[in-house]
């Protein structure tokens, strides 16, 4: 066969007299997987000693087990629990830093075997090339991936930082037009503009709607909910407690409970599933979703743990089940296709514990993971995954020389630093004063301070660079460098002093992004990501293995808050005060603040 | 304001930016609906005390009761109950006998706000241009219609029967692309050619999943289930009892609960419920359809009667109004624009006593129906309906001459008799020696006998007609005739004496189509169907009186099945002996048998 891609399995016009033969057991399926209990996603109960049909990689039938009495090859599941492969409503690719295909890997690991994705972060490096490159990913990767359209790129605006990318209601249509994945138009995250009746963000809602696709949510505070959900908007993943969850809910909006790794900030789930089993919420419009995950992360809290979370929050098995696959199908119309065990469907399915933990599962009717491994099958699409074209690994364009560090005052300044603290979300705006020294090494022994520093990498500027100052990270020595600075995404770097700092912006300009750690001259760390300075173009558990050493240096050096906080610092839609490329930007102000004032 | 249709109000494409000023309470609404009870579809919750703020004919937010302070039109619910318009998924808009304008009003007064018909029958006699002629009428209609297209026209064969319909797989391609009013293929009646994968049947599901519409069904009989479901269907109205609708659930059907005046065979929804009621199965994927209604019955047992048998049958309130509207919504795919009380949704609003019976009904924010009356802005709406076309008004084409009673045998012989049962769906085969006799009365007083003819009047054979005998229906005198013969809608008549079923034949040819009884050479009753042969032109009241009229008068006669049976005699898709144009049919040998042999 050719290589395993979505496209494996035919579409279900050119087969349903094939399925009808098999059903009326006038033609042989392929594949028999008997000795099931069935979990219904339709019916939410589970139904015992069954058996599915499985030919052309759809189920033509489910059938007591036992029933088929033919040749062909039967799969013996030994009383273990078969179930839909799961629907992931929403999440970012980007987050895990991997391609399409190596992502494929990590979900069908978990059970996954269709993904939404919103590819904004590519988008705001590459633009629409970027989104079409990993459309073009999507499409050879060994999973069904699905594309909610980047709709806020740019997160703020020209003013404020330089971008890569200006996704327009123009381009956003043209994509619409040219890729039948774009199911839906991704987050719409400036929910202040869409709540404020902005031109532009509605005009971006617009093309969407027109079209019959549905618009994908984030959202912050009651208050905004009813003019979000008058402005179109009808599924958001950020509900997080039961109040916003039941508002959101009686506004007409599905909720995709967001679960997050526990020690994250965006384990929502336990709080936001209270809407259903404290307030009484059907739980029919209402999904799971990862969002945002590490490489690391990925293999230890997908989706099928998201799903057994929602169990351990007090639904059924078969209530979590649907909510973590049929849910998110039916919302994106595509659960005639997938999200249940029905005839005609996608033949995606997993074999399950008793605790819902997938052993097997099948994409598209072959056998890609068994008994927790990848088959050979699998391996073999995953070792010859899509090229990126060229010009995405060449986005990391940095003047020849930048000074990355501020002048030393002379008299005695104010200085607006940037306080991190955990979870390492919103930043406090700190006025330090700063009593005139004879080297930075004093105030940042003072103050528990150090340099951080941004520097456009888009080639879109005169060599823009802007200065910083962190207060409360406690990084000692050395440095560290990023080129996953949300939205905009140029470098970040943050360090004790200008040598080790040049050292990792030069690291990060040698292998075209990544995430590094320097100390004494030497890289004790990286991530490379040489794709559009966002993606590995390595295989899932190797990309896991280097954040793990990553973790370990990023620790050592001392770092408060995690990289992926890290790379927040930039991000200026969150309060009090962010760095870009144009320098520390105060929120929600929206203004540029200099470093120094006079004291 | 132009006349009240669906188009009255905008897409939400063009209206976001002021929803989301209304609900923001930056512009001021059209309507404020305040002092309600809320039922939610969505969360299946009765919410105190509630406004809605309506602008545009499109809900902006949903506010506590009281939180409009501006000087907007309020209406003061009272403390009623709130509720969406009622979605019905399946219906035939024919078997009324009025036009879709017509229909509207009923299905206003019942508090149904959309409704997807499929027109087959008009589809049987006129072809694509009777489908086309129905969905102009839809559009011009103060209701939001959409069209499951026919997907099985003509019911059987030109060897079977002569109709005046043909929809080929490329006619319903074309119908797809032309009308975006096309939102599925209608019920795939033909269910045992698609279990056996009858070519023609597929490649008109194909027309449909190739654009990503869904498959309507209608399958009887547990073994059809599995091949019928691998087939792509994904929904059905056909479920009778609780262990078909179980299994249709499981193999990722939709379910339709059916409810029916209780005299008649259709109201399978107390049986069919039971796979929720008494198996467990969640509801999330079953919704309540009306199919067929008379008339009169449809201002009696509208989908609002229907939505409240499932209440009777165990669900709640609140279940059973998601049934009534947003799961058909939702099955659909349009639950972002109909189906609940969310933001940006079309206002189409019902407010309910607590029986969930219909006091008020809003149309696109429009006031409709008001204490159970059609308000003076409906009135106008109806009062200029569509007119079809002129050929719409010239279908019943006949021969000049025809002979409507055979020759009497003279000799013994073997009759094959039709002998009609309640409910008068099924048709026994009797064979009857009659001896010979001096004339008709004799054999009929001797067997409880009537003749019964069709006559092809679609103008395409040279003058088809067919004789037999009906056992058991007891027309002592006179004659019946109707032009809504199923599916090829030929002229069926029956009686005791050729000069009265000529009267019958000449006073539906002279009306262009109706039913219609004859006693003594005068019409006692007559329902005029102009339009088609199927369809009134009349409003729904008048329609409504002359049904009850007829069946005065049919009962009289001494029929001892109703005239939807009657109009049933042709189908010849049902067991066990029908007549069509062609003649005798045997179901399900599908030969045609002489009416005598010798015996």
């Amino acid at each position: 066969m050719t290589r395993l891609t979505r496209f494996s399995v035919s579409p279900l016009s050119d087969m349903t007299r094939r399925l009808a033969d098999v059903a009326s057991s006038r033609a042989e399926p392929d594949l028999v997987i008997t000795g099931a209990r069935a979990l219904s996603t339709y019916s939410e109960r589970m139904l015992d000693n069954r058996e599915l049909w499985i030919a052309g990689g759809r189920i033509a039938a489910m059938k007591p087990a036992g029933s088929y009495k033919g040749a062909a090859k039967r799969y013996d599941a030994k009383g273990g629990i078969i179930a839909p492969g799961l629907v992931d409503p929403h999440l970012h690719i980007e987050s895990s830093m991997v391609t399409a295909c190596a992502y494929a890997e990590a979900a069908l690991l978990n059970g996954t075997t269709t993904i939404f994705c919103d590819s904004h972060e590519i988008g705001n490096v590459m633009d629409v090339a970027g989104v079409e490159a990993m459309l073009e990913d999507a499409r050879q990767a060994p999973l069904s991936i699905f594309l909610t359209v980047p709709s806020t790129v740019p997160a703020t605006s020209p003013e404020m930082e330089t971008a890569g990318g200006d996704l327009t209601p123009e381009k956003i249509a043209a994509i619409f037009d040219n890729w039948p994945e774009a199911m839906a138009l991704g987050e719409k995250m400036d929910f202040v503009p869409v709540a404020m009746s902005d031109e532009r963000s509605h005009a971006i809602i617009a093309e969407s709607l027109k079209r019959g696709r549905p618009v994908s949510g984030h959202v912050y505070g009651r208050d905004f909910v009813a003019a979000y959900a008058a402005a179109g908007v009808t599924d958001t993943h950020e509900a997080i407690d039961r109040e916003i969850a039941n508002d959101l809910l009686e506004a007409g909006v599905w909720i995709f409970l967001r679960g997050g790794p526990p020690t994250t900030p965006w384990h929502s789930l336990p709080e936001a599933i209270k809407a259903i089993t404290e307030l009484g919420a059907s739980h029919k419009r209402v999904a799971v979703c990862t969002d945002d995950r590490d490489a690391d992360d990925l293999l230890l809290f997908g989706q099928d743990w998201v799903t057994r979370q929602a169990v351990k929050a007090g639904m059924t098995r078969e209530q979590a089940w649907a909510m973590g696959s049929l849910h998110g199908a039916t919302r994106f119309g595509i659960g005639d296709e997938v999200g249940g065990l029905g005839g005609g469907r996608r033949a995606d399915i997993v074999l399950l514990d008793d605790e819902l933990k997938p052993v097997n599962t099948w994409y598209g009717g072959e056998l890609v993971v068994e008994d927790r491994k990848v088959t050979p099958l699998l391996d073999d699409a995953l070792s010859s995954p899509y090229r990126y074209p060229e010009a995405a690994y060449h986005t990391v364009k940095l003047p020849e020389q930048v000074k990355l560090t501020p002048e030393l005052p002379t008299e005695k300044v104010i200085a607006h630093c940037i306080r991190t603290e955990l979870p390492g979300i919103t930043l406090v705006h700190d006025r330090i004063e700063l009593e005139p020294a004879n080297d930075w090494q004093t105030h940042f022994e003072r103050h528990n301070l150090c340099f951080v520093t941004v520097v456009e990498r888009h080639g879109k500027s005169a060599g823009n660079v802007a200065h910083g100052l962190l207060s409360n990270f406690s990084l000692k020595k050395g440095a560290i460098a990023s080129s996953v600075g949300h939205d905009s995404h140029n470098i970040i770097v943050a360090g004790t002093d200008e040598a080790d700092m040049q050292v990792a912006l030069r690291a990060l300009e040698k292998t075209q992004g990544g995430v590094c750690v320097v100390d004494d001259g030497k890289v004790t760390a990286m991530v490379e990501l040489p794709i559009s300075g966002l993606l590995s173009d390595k295989r899932i558990h190797a990309v896991a293995d280097e954040v793990k050493a990553l973790k370990v240096e990023w620790e050592k050096a001392g770092c408060t808050i995690p990289y992926m906080g890290f790379n927040l610092i930039p991000l200026s839609v969150i309060p009090d005060i962010r760095i870009t490329d144009k320098g520390l930007v105060l929120v929600p102000e929206m203004e540029i603040e200099a470093l120094f004032e006079p004291a």
